[in-house]
């Protein structure tokens, strides 16, 4: 039996179908968060076969395994590629709804060409022959796929302690025309903020003392106290924008600040921290919040975008963490009130004329509204979409999700100037993902022309097509 | 390109369309919350233009320029009444699928009659020279739009201090013969209550005494104690009825309410007040408690109806708060929860036999189900709906806002019994915001009427249809 | 006017026809969790007329009636069984779009076969006298409604001191072949849990007293320690899983759990429990939170499956309660946050290897998303579907509410393996609720597969069907 991706794939009508194939599909892609490996890209890495493409790294399909009744060992564990491969072969087709499936689908249409069957148990041999084929060509390569993609930027998410070697190799290709596909890093200094600590336990303590060592030598600065702190963050921001970085970005669970105590306080904190002492909460949280409100300063000062991730409650299976580590697929949403806090950030930088150009990507969908309505608070009539509501973010990266984004962005704000999809994919062949969200774009909005809602002028509505699709994104991050 | 602002307009099957024209379109409109001004309709304002009429104090406006990136002066500015009118028509069309463009099309569709084009920047002075020519005439004056529209009563929004001059000619005109719109105030008490202070600031303490001794002056009492506050409050809430009042109106953030200590501790709070010091939350919130159970119990011995509205953080921007004051733009959503708060003054009232008919309305819509379950836990049998989840408010206030409160009071209570839609609205324009509700609500039962998910019978569905556009109000309120 | 309840009622394609008439229409009913009295299961009671089989105890139509505006004394009050059926009949017609107006006419249809008019005030009489005609005949009794509507096994809600006289009774007929519908017991220990009490009161300090020592009794041990009171627990699950039971359930208003202190710290809240003292709410925490812990660990070692129904407020009205006590028609949702508080003590018993198969039903619906999200990351490999996102349940056993359910369960997991739908009723006229689930469920895949978004193959969609409507819950229950 044929898969159903073919052309007009989520295009009910005819509208959409116009839409999409004279505006949306043949705009070019700009990847502006995602966790690709820059060495990866650098080196221009052939895997061998589908496991190592597909399935390793990707804890969406670890979850779906899991869920089926596939043990450890054939997911994350010591079986072969094949093993491995075969029993996702055989769970994809209990993914029926959920995303995996779309995607499974998307990915194997392009850019491996396969359209005349669905993977399960019986074709997944011949899947598997085909593809490796094909991974074994230089066009398959991480950037032949990439290319093959028609993207134009891609930005990774680094530390701010990276050495950035892999980006300034790649930098030197793109100016010895080798390559032509920009990868430029983004700043996320998660690990700088004492939050993200758990401070009672002392592998978190030396933890913290040993990443500020880190982070002073990157910088060439010794980190002694919070001035020479605040030093060695502006410096690393400094290399991160000479190396080409026009974004920071920034994971939170609940999203949790306050407005900051005399410097004298933080002194004390960042003492006892250095010192490998444990913090109060309330000390963590003073401190953290001010060294956000000067990342976000910095961020103005420099013209960069600030990103919020909100909502992820990570690394819920203690079983899993201890043996896998982070992003092992135990992760999920998290509740509690967060407003006012996330209000108060946003306003103490507008006072001081330093709120910078912002996106604030949401998990838990009951916050959707709300989050949408409050950055709205936040335009200060500086530039088209300064406050932007970001496209539905990992569990919400599906059909509904986008849906809902779309629906909550149109109604709370401007959806004309959104800045539009991006991967979040650690994997190369994420990239039919903007494809997706294209296609369910132009689907509502053809629906709306043919039912009487939007103005039916191809002209008018294609444009806001290409906008998001792309033309935002560029003037927005002014690539 | 014609705009598509038509007869069938949202209509999207026979039946609904049926629905629509037979039923819903030729009922008067009760307009039973607003914030018009009563002097603008006694006075009987001639508006000079759209600007005036249209864009001053629309805040939704406002949001939508903020994010469009134009700056401050055009929007609440120096800038001249055709400079902001310009700016507005060129960002009209990006607020395609925002609840603005449709409303902007309504509301020059009626009663402008313009819907042979789309407001923007080529349209722009065409419509305004048309809309201006006939807001030139008498029959486009606050008093004629409003008789175009078709409407029979208007609730204003009032402060107990008022003294409702402007309602007592309106009413004086309604004697004569000379208006036959009845304008009736709603008694707002926001200002009473010491949680809606902030007591730890030297204005907020000053600025509550002198509130009361405003208070006690409209009722010709001196307020002094806790006893003297509610004798104030009794005469203002029996003024208010003797002008025709009939509900009171209440906003809050998240709301909080707590079962009362003795009289004696809120005398303490109270005596505080009075003499301008500081009090604390709790003694805020006991107070606030107390005096809230009080109008609960006037209004239920006064047949009032009592209106809550929840969910509203307000003034998040400092710098437009400062700027422009309260209602400018920068207000959003809160989070938290409160259904044991809601529940228990509920339950307080209902076992003294003091809860009014009550109309709750919500903003976040993450808390639609919540409380539409909670309040019908409170139906007691004494009243056809006497427990009412309102209309989708403020931000909800949009095509999918409303098709989710129809949606959700459909499911958790009895739609055939709903007092229906409201403007709630600054603007002498916003009567269209009735049509756009009755269109959804008769496009969502045509549409199951033909999907054999209701009867197919259009005097038993057309009659909720006409109820709930106008006669449960009436009954309601007992207009 | 003829009921529009036809066979092809919710099926709006030819395909959702296909698949609900050729898979869904034939499969057997597994009622994994409902309320009916094993008694008159037992006695296969056999009911005089519709007041009491339909109208007593259902607290759905009791508030539909109270917010129609009739008196308590019709709904649970004195009135005879015409009177108040009359006012149901009355009633009806107003409850267009909520879920009572399909349930009622499903209900009529099956088993009464009445669907050639409505329910309503002129058709009552007649309605009446059928439907009493045919109760009264032995196919309409207890049991011969259970068979006419092809159920196979039945839980009911069992008490732990609860002798299970009945169910032992049942399987006695089951043995000599008399009856052939499983009727097993179900283990709901929520009063042996210190968070459900009000140990503020002498009432509540009592009851629990009262009610260890019954358990004591019940499992002839002298409860005198916490040692022993495990003890008690320990011997009733044995007893009840030698009577057929299968599954524990356990119902929560907010979530809450917390990791425990020693044994010390809460031999000292039972001691006090013991001596009818009060006990704070961190002390009733605590042993509740290692009591659950318990329950946990003994029904992952029995093979049982653990139901947890979060998010219920119960007895809003202390007026009904006082009246009615509960299941009176005053309960609701409730907000909050609960997701750590869920995560870590599914991650205590997962690190224990103690984690049974758990299924999760949400009230609230704000919160489905992050729950389906969060008890995914506990699923194991151990078994397919392990962890489930049950169905809609109490408000959310609606078109919408299902409809929701599976879109959430599909997109944070797999639609593929879940268990279905269940009627949670205290009827014996509810099992239309699974042919109301099972069309919907129809009509969702039945649209995608003509829209291109599943497989266009009836073999492959209508197994996962047969899957979700029986075959899933008859191997995860192992019944």
């Amino acid at each position: 039996m044929k898969s159903f991706i073919n052309e007009h794939f989520l295009l009910q009508t005819e509208s959409a179908k116009r839409l999409y194939h004279e505006y949306a599909e043949e705009m070019p892609i700009i990847d502006y968060h995602c966790h690709l490996s820059p060495q990866e890209i650098s080196e221009d890495r052939q895997f061998e076969n589908l496991t190592q493409i597909w399935l390793n790294g990707d804890h969406y399909k670890w979850r779906a395994l899991r869920a089926a009744g596939v043990e450890e060992q054939y997911i994350t564990g010591n079986a072969n590629d094949w093993e491995k491969f075969i029993k996702w072969a055989k769970t994809t087709p209990l993914t029926l709804r959920n995303p995996l499936f779309h995607w499974t689908m998307l990915e194997l249409n392009r850019p491996f060409g396969i359209r005349n069957m669905f993977l399960n148990e019986s074709t997944a041999e011949e899947i598997w022959n085909r593809c490796n084929d094909m991974l074994a060509q230089k066009s398959f390569s991480a950037r032949g796929i990439m290319r093959q993609m028609n993207v134009r930027v891609v930005c990774t998410t680094d530390d701010p302690v990276d050495p950035l070697e892999y980006h300034k190799k790649i930098a030197a290709d793109n100016q010895n025309g080798s390559f032509d596909i920009r990868v430029l890093p983004t700043f996320r200094p998660d690990r700088i903020l004492p939050i993200n600590w758990d401070f009672s336990t002392e592998v978190h303590r030396q933890g913290y003392r040993d990443y500020l060592e880190k982070l002073g030598k990157s910088a060439d600065v010794c980190i002694h106290d919070f001035s020479s702190l605040r030093d060695a963050i502006l410096k690393r921001h400094q290399y991160f924008h000479e190396n080409g970085c026009r974004l920071s970005d920034h994971g939170f669970e609940l999203f949790r600040w306050t407005q900051q105590e005399p410097e004298s306080f933080h002194e004390k904190t960042i003492q006892k921290l250095l010192r490998g002492e444990s913090v109060s909460d309330r000390e963590a949280l003073e401190l953290s919040s001010l060294l956000l409100m000067e990342i976000g300063r910095i961020n103005a000062e420099k013209g960069w975008v600030m990103q919020l991730h909100i909502g992820a409650m990570r690394n819920n299976s203690s079983r899993l963490f201890r043996q896998l580590g982070p992003d092992a697929g135990s992760d999920s949403m998290v509740d509690g009130a967060f407003a006012k806090s996330l209000s108060r950030f946003f306003d103490c930088l507008d006072q001081q004329k330093k709120l910078p150009r912002t996106i604030v990507y949401n998990l838990n969908p009951s916050a959707n509204y709300l989050l949408a309505s409050l950055i709205a608070n936040f335009n200060d009539g500086s530039i088209p979409g300064k406050m932007q509501f970001g496209s539905g973010w990992w569990f919400l990266d599906q059909k509904k999700g986008m849906e809902d984004q779309i629906e909550t962005l149109s109604n709370m704000g401007l959806l004309s100037l959104f800045v539009g999809m991006l991967t979040d994919s650690r994997s190369f062949l994420s990239y039919t993902r903007h494809e997706y969200f294209r296609r369910i774009l132009c689907n509502i909005l053809g629906s709306e022309m043919e039912n009487g809602l939007l103005p039916n002028d191809f002209e008018w509505i294609g444009n806001m097509v290409r906008d998001i699709s792309f033309r935002n994104a560029q003037r927005y991050f002014r690539f």
